[in-house]
């Protein structure tokens, strides 16, 4: 896929700069990773790709794909998540809200803000991530802050822990 | 669109935090703005919109979107683009290479390097680009560069100025 064509003389150049969709939501030169480390976090059926990562630049653009039926991990920090649907749909919780998400929709995550993805039953959902490059790490709930946040009855019955 | 129904408790931040897209590559809360100020730079039928923008966030995600037949203005910087196509397909000159671009491929545009993206004769293209928030003004090439650059008829066929 990298041999140079008629007018592309610098292949070198081509490979550095450019990394092909493959129509699968994979990537050429871009690594399939696990989500977190399994057994470090409550989560399903995640994965994880770094599409966007330089040196000069402050963020990076991260890929997630949740599996249908699948969530991330019910979690808070410091850092903000700006957020893109890239495939799918899907819902969220960003603190006691359940928001219903479609392709091309756009969410931010606030600091410190409890906050969960899920894919639909029967449907996939990826998402592109922008966050600050230098950040913190994930804070999750206690058991008492999970008892306060199911007091209300819509977070009950959203969240998977 | 912004009513709240019974599982959305907090229309404020839903609208705070949830900006849905109309299926048009439109967003709500999103502006439609020029690509720059006429006259300041050539360029032919781009537009562009800021899609996340936060003061926690050290970058931000602009779309910007060339009609059929348009192309942004050739230029350079020292700040790196993260790109990644989200709509259509196009080209684009990085340095003296020209990239064919389909819906999700992702370029990086290196500090410093001439560049310029065009749609398709027959096809918008439209396509994400991360930045970082604090960056430098672009520089447009002098005569003596753009005619250095046209020694390569590769680029000299690409480039519109």
């Amino acid at each position: 896929m990298m041999e140079p064509s008629g007018d592309e003389p610098s292949p070198g150049l081509e490979a550095a700069v450019h990394r092909r969709h493959d129509g699968t939501f994979r990537w050429e030169q871009v690594e399939m990773l696990a989500y977190k480390q399994e057994g470090s976090a409550p989560f399903r059926d995640v994965t994880r790709q770094v599409l966007i990562n330089a040196p000069e630049l402050a963020c990076e653009l991260r890929y997630f794909e949740i599996a249908p039926g699948g969530y991330s991990t019910l979690e808070c920090h410091e850092h903000v998540h700006g957020v893109m649907i890239l495939r799918g749909r899907g819902s969220c919780l960003v603190d006691a809200t359940v928001l219903h998400l479609d392709t091309n929709d756009l969410v931010r995550v606030p600091p410190m803000t409890w906050h969960q993805f899920r894919a639909g039953e029967d449907e996939a959902m990826g998402f592109l991530c922008m966050v600050n490059t230098a950040r913190d790490r994930p804070i999750l709930p206690t058991e008492e802050e999970l008892s306060a946040m199911r007091q209300n009855p819509v977070v009950a019955a959203f969240i998977r822990h």
